[in-house]
């Protein structure tokens, strides 16, 4: 059976040269990285090398980079940690609607502790509108995060206009970045803003890594406390193996990102317009062009996503629903609400992320499949069937 | 030359069973955890798999065990999570001074946050007095945390003691097991705790990998937060390679801690009696019995434990001087000078950590090099010089 890996926000198998990069780490060269001695001091200096390494894929300098075991961890760093030294100043923080959970659940927490939140909407393709942010700001505000990318629709925000008008208030803005470092050239410096957060596996990077850049000067308050770790921002040991291979995976993205792109937009175009023109009721969700060029997100009428998903992977085809990290919970996405989309519709959300190894000629194979598979689901569904008789 | 390890409380190479039970994790059987096709599924059991046996290693259940990155995130989540969550039943916590900094740094931003902290002092041997715990608890009290073994002393605590007096007042209590679990048999039902951190590395585990012991029922805010990830309390997608190797790591450590206990024992006696010995004005710090079988810290008047370290290294003794977290900040420790200890000895302070693979013939090394390198710094020392001519 032919396989088709098209999971990539998900997952993604480690290259070989990532995994060259973490082994020596495990043992020949363990150490830690706080250790005054030798042992210690190869550690160390293997977490400062992937640290330059992967402020190097956003244009940063290496001793504004905080590491983390996740971009959900960074993210909750970031949010609750920039809002909580900010305290002083104000109490009122403004997000998008359709961040990540990382991001909407931290405010939530924020708001228990006393916090104002405004979440801005978006329009139909999931587009936040810079001149609407302006508008919400008070001299009360705090804190803005708004997404890069976003991860279920693929959707490129206008995050440059934003840090403009935040820029101008002096109010330090929070990009998350998950979704778009090692799918778009990003650069901390021409995005304009004060904190952002990036994601190692997004960039065939080890689980368990993440990292904040966070521009000099900027306040946060930790959220890991303890040691002197992370400029005393970030305690726990490092992970020294999983850093080792972020870094080389950062350098390997930052020489590669053009080719791959240049490689998979065909794919994904060709994708996009077969899925929502060879089936019926297929509607591709997100901005058609301001999107990340490695992203695929529909959905399909009459179908629950999750069925959907294991009759594809019976066919080998490896595709997600939304955002991996609540897929299991079965729940309409906030973000496709967020859209306008009726709950219905919602629940029928598929979304393919690419990856350098995927190929043009896989497209009709998934487009067989998709088809076939669709049309099964679909002869189950009464609604369906009623509302097509009619 | 010779090369003698005995910094086991900072790293540990990795043993080989513990990198082979990573590996297939890394690209042949990569997934993320929250898919819900096959792929996801097999790196989802992986994890289930770690959870039981790391809930082994300490007598729980697995679905009470929460994975994090790291045992400073552990404390950091159980100390403001456990605060937060019963704010509205009070708002006191009592801590003991000798306590890693990831629980006592969390309780500084409590104090931020408007929350009263107690520190209960130990006697000169490390020991808090569960009696002055239950002298401190009040009405408001809504959390103790009391670490089972001390990281710099070895020094055991009382807390199956502590644990009945917060028990009779339904007081949550926390211990940090970072340093005793992997090297002393720790059961949480004996404990009679509600929450146990444990750090995978102290057992031979991955960098990467801690886990918090919550027992059900137990109020926590998360930390990190996001996705579905550990029952919504700490989300990040799961690092399936390190938790495997974690999980390996606590089933060898299981199976084999009596083994090692026997063996180290009397390496343990035999290096700290020599080191207080044959070489003047060095005195063991902790309790001489009350302490980790694998654990000898010693103060030497006279001497800079850095210097020390330095000199040792040179030969191939590699040893701490205190906690791994914070060793480069080159602080005198507040364990030791929670001892009673004046600053200048705790100054001198160095500490041998060991791990299954030391061996009792490498003490009389270990002896011979640190009476030279003693008696090189000392040399240099006009205090000591002038104090010992008087």
């Amino acid at each position: 059976m032919q396989t088709v890996y098209m999971d990539h926000v998900a997952a993604t198998p480690l290259p070989n040269e990532v995994i060259e990069a973490m082994r020596p780490f495990f043992a020949d060269r363990f150490g830690n990285p706080q250790s005054v001695h030798d042992v210690g001091n190869r550690a160390a200096q293997a977490v400062e090398d992937a640290r330059t390494e992967v402020a190097g894929l956003i244009g940063a300098r290496a001793d504004e980079i905080i590491f983390s075991a996740s971009g959900s961890e960074a993210n909750s760093m970031a949010v609750k940690g920039m809002a909580l030294a900010n305290q002083v100043k104000g109490d009122h923080i403004v997000v998008s609607a359709i961040e990540h959970f990382s991001v909407l659940h931290s405010t939530k927490t924020l708001r228990k502790l006393g916090f104002k939140v405004t979440e801005v909407p978006v329009d139909d393709k999931g587009i936040v509108d810079p001149e609407a942010v302006g508008k919400i700001l008070t001299p009360r505000t705090i804190l803005v995060s708004i997404m890069l990318a976003n991860n279920e629709i693929g959707t490129l925000e206008p995050v440059p206009e934003i840090a403009r008008i935040t820029r101008e208030r002096s109010i330090p803005f929070h990009t998350d970045a998950v979704a778009a470092v090692g799918s778009i050239p990003v650069n901390v410096e021409d995005l304009g803003v004060d904190a952002l957060t990036l994601g190692g596996q997004a960039f065939r990077g080890p689980q368990g890594t993440g990292a904040l850049w966070l521009k000099k000067g900027t306040r946060i308050m930790p959220l890991v406390e303890g040691g002197i770790q992370e400029g005393g921002r970030r305690a726990g040991t490092e992970n020294v193996p999983a850093l080792a291979g972020m870094g080389k995976a950062a350098s390997m993205a930052a020489a590669s990102l053009a080719d791959w792109t240049l490689h998979l937009l065909p794919i994904r175009d060709e994708l996009a317009r077969r899925l929502t023109t060879d089936i019926d009721d297929v509607i591709l969700t997100g901005h058609p062009e301001r999107r990340l060029p490695n992203h695929v997100s529909v959905c399909v009428e009459g179908i629950e996503g999750e069925a959907m998903l294991l009759l594809l992977a019976q066919e080998g085809i490896f595709a997600s629903s939304g955002s991996a990290c609540t897929s299991r919970a079965l729940k309409a996405s906030h973000v496709l609400l967020a859209l306008g989309l009726d709950a219905g519709l919602a629940q029928g959300s598929i979304v393919f992320t690419l990856g350098p190894d995927n190929r043009p000629d896989e497209v009709p194979y998934v487009i067989d499949v998709f088809s076939r598979v669709v049309a099964r689901l679909r002869a189950m569904s009464p609604v369906y069937q009623k509302k097509n008789k009619n």
